[in-house]
């Protein structure tokens, strides 16, 4: 590979400079992604495609300069896959139809799926990817972590508390473990299957992690982001944990190669914690894109100054947000690689 | 005061039980509410009525038996009375027509405003309340932390980044400070209103402040919390940072009595920060109230033992839930006044 930068960086190995990419580098900040976008019906119809997937996951390597490439898709394909339909509502977010409250509501959903037969559309988009990428850089690929899954499969929608989840937890915990696990088992397959053709690396997506006590989450999301870290050993694996600090030290001891982190996170401390056993991965204030190329520059030459550690991988906190200034990306990347570590 | 358990606990003074009280007590979980509120066009009519606005304080004392009462109101008076007009949409939230986002729209502000005169109906309801209470229980005040309200003036309605907010930051942070300031000297002219008709303790909810990073947390919110903490000397008063984890150190060295947490917080970590110097008020996951009564007691029990202090008051760690069975908050209730402290 051309530049395995990133692919180092996760295993610990030596590097003479820190790689970055962006969570949601593929999409909207790109007028070439919302040309293609706007080509299509849905945004459905895009994840569905191959060929453009391959096309808008190209395109920030190209465009922006990123070290890796992430797959365009999303996290809900995967309950998409256990037989719960999902639309993507325009500046509203994700819709579920069907949701899952009861031990009714969840005998419902696909039992023994053909992992292959339901997102084999995800699989021939990164063997395209692959193809077209040609080694220039790693391919990242991903899924969301069973917890999080679980609050949309529960709740039916985006939420700020995830309510109907949470009550579930309370209410039922026998049938909250058993979606929990059909949600892991689909997962492994599912990352299992990107790696399968072609994947180099993946990231766990754990958005909700913030809104469960310590306890809970500690219940109800560990053991499963557990059950996959150990799962799958074909790749490094990413694990991206949104706002779960009261759980952070139990994160850093999962079987995985790097730690994401969110802007709200102090990447000193964590360290501390974790010393050289991991990579941490972020965390910029994805709001600091918003502010002139001198105070881009500037925060993140500060940040790069404060690591103290080769096993980092620069990224946003965040998903980079929709209207973000590619050029301002552009001052983000182009800082981290002219900063030599000594 | 027949009653005035908070307000010793508050201070640190010798208790045999612990207080309670929740958030969001007087609202949409009491049918009793709902009978009031459904007999007005709309939220805002019931916020500018100060015998409606006294009924509903005190149902929760009559009903649930709360320790104290708070004053019903919303923390976006203060922005009203600045100029800044909002509208309570059912089922969406608070929405601003006009927004602050330039010095321009800063200047538009209504400045010197007299505190009676654009929030009178707040201090009349105060008044009435404290009479119509009789001394039973301690009445609590509140306000927006700044940076809180910064973030609906700013962003203009509720949302899950309040990236106008934080972009603002970067982009102006001089108008930044200045909108912070005068929203902190209204906040403090507006606190001593409350207390001057009768309030016997403030808290300030910081509802937003976990989606900052510690470096502008301490720097856009915390000094003028401090200020507002300095300012107010005649009650006790507790301050609220939703969130705010990374900063928690800090806070707990600003010039209060009492520190609420949220349901993520650990309660015996802060307390090894605090030591004897804070009460601490919190912090039970609301969703519990959707579980059974069993587990409602077993889990209240829980928190309860696992205090080594006397300086606390029991509370959610989050606003009561709209769909809670107040019989559950009753036996959340129940369980905290049977509990005697060794």
């Amino acid at each position: 590979m051309k530049n395995d930068l990133l692919l180092k960086a996760a295993r610990g190995e030596n590097i003479n400079r820190y790689p970055v990419w962006l969570m949601r580098q593929a999409g909207r900040i790109l007028p070439e992604y919302r040309a293609v976008r706007n080509s299509l019906d849905g945004f459905k119809s895009l994840v569905k495609n191959p060929d453009l997937c391959c096309e808008v996951t190209i395109q920030p390597v190209d465009i922006l300069d990123v070290d890796a490439a992430i797959i365009f898709s999303d996290i809900l394909v995967v309950p998409e896959a256990m037989g719960l339909n999902y639309e993507m509502i325009e500046k509203k977010g994700p819709w579920f139809e069907k949701t899952i409250r009861s031990e009714f509501d969840f005998k419902k959903l696909d039992s023994n799926i053909d992992i292959n037969d339901r997102l084999g559309y995800v699989f021939e988009a990164i063997k395209k990817t692959k193809k077209e990428l040609n080694q220039r850089v790693p391919l990242i690929g991903f899924a969301g972590a069973p917890w999080t899954i679980f609050c949309y499969m529960v709740d039916g929608q985006g939420s700020k508390t995830f309510s109907e989840s949470r009550k579930l937890l309370y209410q039922n915990p026998i049938l909250a473990h058993d979606l929990l696990n059909e949600i892991t088992n689909t997962t492994i397959q599912y990352l299992k299957g990107q790696i399968h053709n072609g994947v180099d690396i993946v990231q766990i997506f754990d958005s909700w992690a913030g809104i469960l006590p310590k306890n809970q989450y500690e219940e109800f999301s560990m053991p499963y982001l557990e059950k996959i870290c150990n799962a799958i050993n074909e790749v490094p694996k990413t694990i991206f944990c949104k706002g779960a600090f009261s759980s952070i030290k139990n994160i850093c001891l999962l079987n995985c190669e790097t730690v994401g982190l969110d802007w709200t996170m102090n990447i000193p401390v964590v360290r501390t914690i974790v010393g050289e056993k991991k990579t941490l991965q972020g965390n910029l204030d994805p709001c600091l894109l918003y502010a002139s190329s001198k105070n881009i520059e500037k925060e993140t030459q500060k940040l790069l100054d404060s690591l103290s550690s080769k096993r980092h991988i620069l990224n946003l906190g965040h998903g980079v947000y929709p209207d973000t200034n590619p050029e301002n990306v552009k001052t983000f990347i182009k800082t981290i690689k002219n900063y030599e570590i000594n």
